[in-house]
C-alpha cells in the first residue's frame, strides 16, 4: 500500500464543486473514476479543501492510498490521458504513510479576482466577479490589514459549518490592481486590460466555510465607497456573520496552493 | 439614416462562427436580434471578417445602418445589457455614410496562441492549441520572416474561396514566447506559466480564408524540428495549399483589431 499526493488544476465552471453528490458532476467523482479505470481499485480521495461549484484551482492537493505498482510519473500521465480537459494533474508523488491532505496542511493560499472595467470582459466571465463601478483598491488594501493576524473570523463564516473553532491566523492579505495578477484574461491585450482587474490574495493557516468570499464581499463595499476603511475591523470584532458584506460569487475564487511544510 | 461602427469582443467557443446559418447559434444573428429588440428595425450587420466556429475576437469591427435616434453611447449600453455574457460591445460610434466594415478596412491584426507546457493548461483549452513537444520559438520567428512583404499566399489559403487574388501584404509577423502575450491564462500564476505560451501575431492588409491558421500549422512544423527554417519560404513559392502544413485548430485564433486609417 502506497500513500500518494497529487497536485491538481481545474476549471470549476462545469462542476457542482469538489465533493461527491449523487446525480451531480463533481471533481471528486471524476478523479475517483479515472483512478478506478487506471488502477482497477476503488479509491477514495481526500482534497485539502472541498471547493464549491464554480470555484477553480491552480494547486489543489489530494491524498489517497493505493496498492498500484504504477510509479507516480506514470500515474500522472495516465490520469491526464483519462481526465477531461478542464482537469489536470500537475504533480504526482509518494507521500508519508500518514499524509492526509486536510490534516497535514499548514497553510493555504487563495485568490479572488474582481473586474471593474467600463465594459465587461467576455473572457473573464467565468473567472472574476464583474462590477460596474470602479473600486478604490488602495482603500481596500488598507482596510484589509485589520484582518491580518490571529482572530476569531466568525463574522466571515457561512453558518451551518461544523468546525469547532472559528479562530484562524491570516498570514497575508493583499489587494492589488493589475500587477499582482498579470495573467488574467485568456486572450490578453489590448482589451483584456490588466488595469481593469483587482486581485485579493489571502494566505492563512486555514479557512472557514466561504471565508474568502465573505471577506471579498466586505472589502468590495469599502472599495465602492459604501463603507469606510474601518468597517472590516468592526465586522471582525462583531463575531456575527450578519455584520459582514455579501458572499462574493463563486467564479472569482481560485485555490492557489497548499503548503505542507514538508 | 445613420451609419454606425461597432467594436466587438467575443468568446467564440459557443458559436458556429460569425456568419448566419439557419439552425445554428451565430454571432451575426445574436447581434442582429439584439439590435432588432432595441431599435425595432430589421438590421443587417457586416463584420470586417467572418470568423469561424471557435475563433475569438478582441476587436472585431462591424458596420450597419439604422434609423434609430439612439446616440452611440446609449446604443452601446443597451446592446451590452441585451447581449449574452460572452459578447460585448467595446465601442459604438457614428461612421461616414459610405463606411463598410469589409471594404473600408486597411489592415487587420490576428494572434494565434500555442501552449507547449509539460502538462496541459486547463484554463487555456478554449484559447490555445496545446502541443506536447516544446517549440523552438526563435526558429519559428526567423522562418516566419520569409512571409513578410507582398506575396501570393495561395499556399496558405483553404480552397473553395471566391477571392479573385491571393496576393496580400504581410506587414508584421512576430513569433514570441511569454512576453508578447502577458495575459493568457484566466487564472494566472503560479501554474498558468507565461513561458509555456508562444504567440504568433500577424498584421496584413487582408487575409485569405484560413491564412493565419495555415501559416501557424506550417510554422509549428519548424518549431517542432520536423522542417528546416527555409521551409516556409519554399511553401510560399509553391503557390499550392498542399505544400503547407496543417490548418491549426480554431480555438487558438483571435482577431485583435482592424484599422481603417481614419
Amino acid at each position: 500500500m502506497h500513500s500518494f499526493k497529487l497536485t491538481l488544476a481545474y476549471d470549476g465552471t462545469r462542476y457542482s464543486g469538489w465533493q461527491f453528490q449523487p446525480g451531480c458532476l463533481t471533481l471528486q467523482e471524476t478523479l475517483e473514476q479515472a483512478l478506478a479505470k487506471i488502477t482497477g481499485e476503488t479509491i477514495r480521495v481526500i482534497a485539502s479543501g472541498r471547493t464549491d461549484a464554480g470555484v477553480h484551482a491552480l494547486g489543489q492537493a489530494v491524498s489517497f492510498r493505493s496498492d498500484t505498482a504504477l510509479a507516480p510519473a506514470v500515474l500522472l500521465k495516465a490520469l491526464n490521458a483519462e481526465l477531461p480537459h478542464d482537469m489536470a494533474v500537475l504533480a504526482a508523488e509518494y507521500a508519508a504513510a500518514n499524509f492526509h491532505a486536510i490534516a497535514s496542511a499548514k497553510r493555504k493560499r487563495y485568490r479572488y479576482l474582481l473586474c471593474d472595467g467600463p465594459v465587461r470582459d467576455v473572457f473573464a466571465r467565468n473567472y472574476a466577479w464583474q462590477l460596474h463601478t470602479r473600486l478604490d483598491d488602495a482603500a481596500m488594501h488598507r482596510a484589509a490589514q485589520a484582518l491580518v493576524g490571529k482572530h476569531d473570523f466568525a463574522s466571515f463564516e457561512t453558518s451551518g459549518s461544523e468546525r469547532q473553532s472559528s479562530v484562524r491566523t491570516v498570514l497575508e492579505l493583499t489587494v492589488s490592481r493589475g500587477g499582482a495578477a498579470p495573467q488574467i484574461s485568456p486572450v490578453g491585450p489590448p482589451h483584456g486590460c490588466p488595469a481593469d482587474f483587482v486581485s485579493i490574495e489571502i494566505e492563512a493557516d486555514g479557512f472557514l466555510y466561504n471565508m474568502v468570499r465573505a471577506i471579498t464581499g466586505t472589502l468590495v463595499e469599502v472599495g465602492q465607497g459604501k463603507r469606510g476603511e474601518d468597517w472590516p475591523r468592526e465586522v471582525l470584532a462583531a463575531c456575527d456573520r450578519r455584520a459582514a458584506g455579501r458572499t462574493a460569487p463563486a467564479q472569482g475564487l481560485v485555490m492557489l496552493r497548499v503548503d505542507y511544510g514538508l
